[in-house]
């Protein structure tokens, strides 16, 4: 969301957003205590001292990451309520959306995963503040299906969001690697299509 | 279950025993990169000489922890498939050895999931090569279950596996941390039949 209009315009990134750019690539794969500013600068081509002046030092870059990431995330998945639809569509769109989110921004979920595995000083105020809200979203839509009667009582409508979302996680977190733990390459389509089924029909109100 | 019967009998571990369990909790908590023989010896109250004579380096005890870590998950998961039951009895029977390791084997979950984060040179050998063997007795009893009329037409069995797992992955993730994901603290026996009973709604034949 960085600069995006500035971007589309004369389609050359600055070199701000390149310094981003690098950052959050080299982050997600090596961790906030495996990264330095001159890494990101040899990734964004620009000298250490340009890194430096914009963004201070590790701990700072990583936390403008994090905002970025998680904020993108959190208005991506929210955009998903905002609109009309029925409780059942809502889960559907919510689905697409983390699989946008998985193709368009493919650091976020490593950054996050690692996150839940290694806190930093910003877990609380980024990670787990974005990540409340969207499932909170989620929560209440799922009680509005159970109250509307589109989807059955007696399902914790927390529960059901993890169930939703853990189905995608292990995707991402397994399948992001070469030598994938399915026999087959995946399609990424029919997954997601069969995941929603699977789930709106363990939650179908009538069963 | 290194010497688990010497230590049945005298209630002591072994120095070997104290420093794999040492190990284990380092390598879980910092990954390969992140632990030295010397805070494994100081773990297990042992002179680092012990260490490095038992274990050689510390790549090598990271092997021993795998090894150890991933064919105790095989051994308890694949036990699940050598005992009779319908394949929809081995599902739940799959879900609940998933929470017993998770109880049991606490750190075997966050080292899987920094392998697939940061693979290290043992992770085609041990982590696929195990993780692999268990996916592949879970898809064959989805399958089974599909052609017994069980379980219903349409769904990838390979697919199927993820879901159960990634449900219960995604809770172990989170849920590892204080201040959870959830509104209230879980309660394990109510997420895992939850999951279990949607996961069987959502396959079920008759819908």
């Amino acid at each position: 969301m960085f600069g995006i209009q500035y971007w589309d315009i004369t389609m050359k990134k600055s070199n701000g957003e390149l310094m981003l750019d690098a950052a959050t690539k080299l982050f997600a794969e090596n961790g906030l205590a495996g990264v330095s500013l001159s890494e990101v600068a040899k990734g964004a081509g620009v000298d250490d001292a340009e890194v430096t002046k914009l963004f201070g030092n590790e701990e700072k870059l990583y936390e403008t990451v994090l905002e970025s990431q998680f904020g993108n995330y959190a208005a991506r998945m929210g955009a998903v309520f905002d609109k009309g639809g029925s409780p059942i569509d809502k889960i559907e769109l919510l689905a697409r959306a983390m699989f946008d989110v998985y193709k368009q921004a493919p650091y976020f979920f490593p950054l996050f995963y690692r996150e839940l595995l290694n806190p930093s000083p910003f877990f609380e105020s980024i990670v787990i503040k974005n990540i409340r809200h969207v499932a909170y979203l989620s929560d209440n839509n799922n009680t509005k299906g159970i109250q509307k009667g589109q989807l059955k009582r007696g399902i914790n409508p927390a529960y059901a969001t993890m169930f939703l979302a853990g189905m995608f996680h292990y995707y991402f977190l397994a399948s992001r690697l070469e030598g994938s733990l399915l026999p087959q390459p995946a399609n990424d389509e029919e997954y997601l299509s069969q995941a929603i089924k699977v789930f709106l029909t363990g939650l179908n109100k009538g069963v």
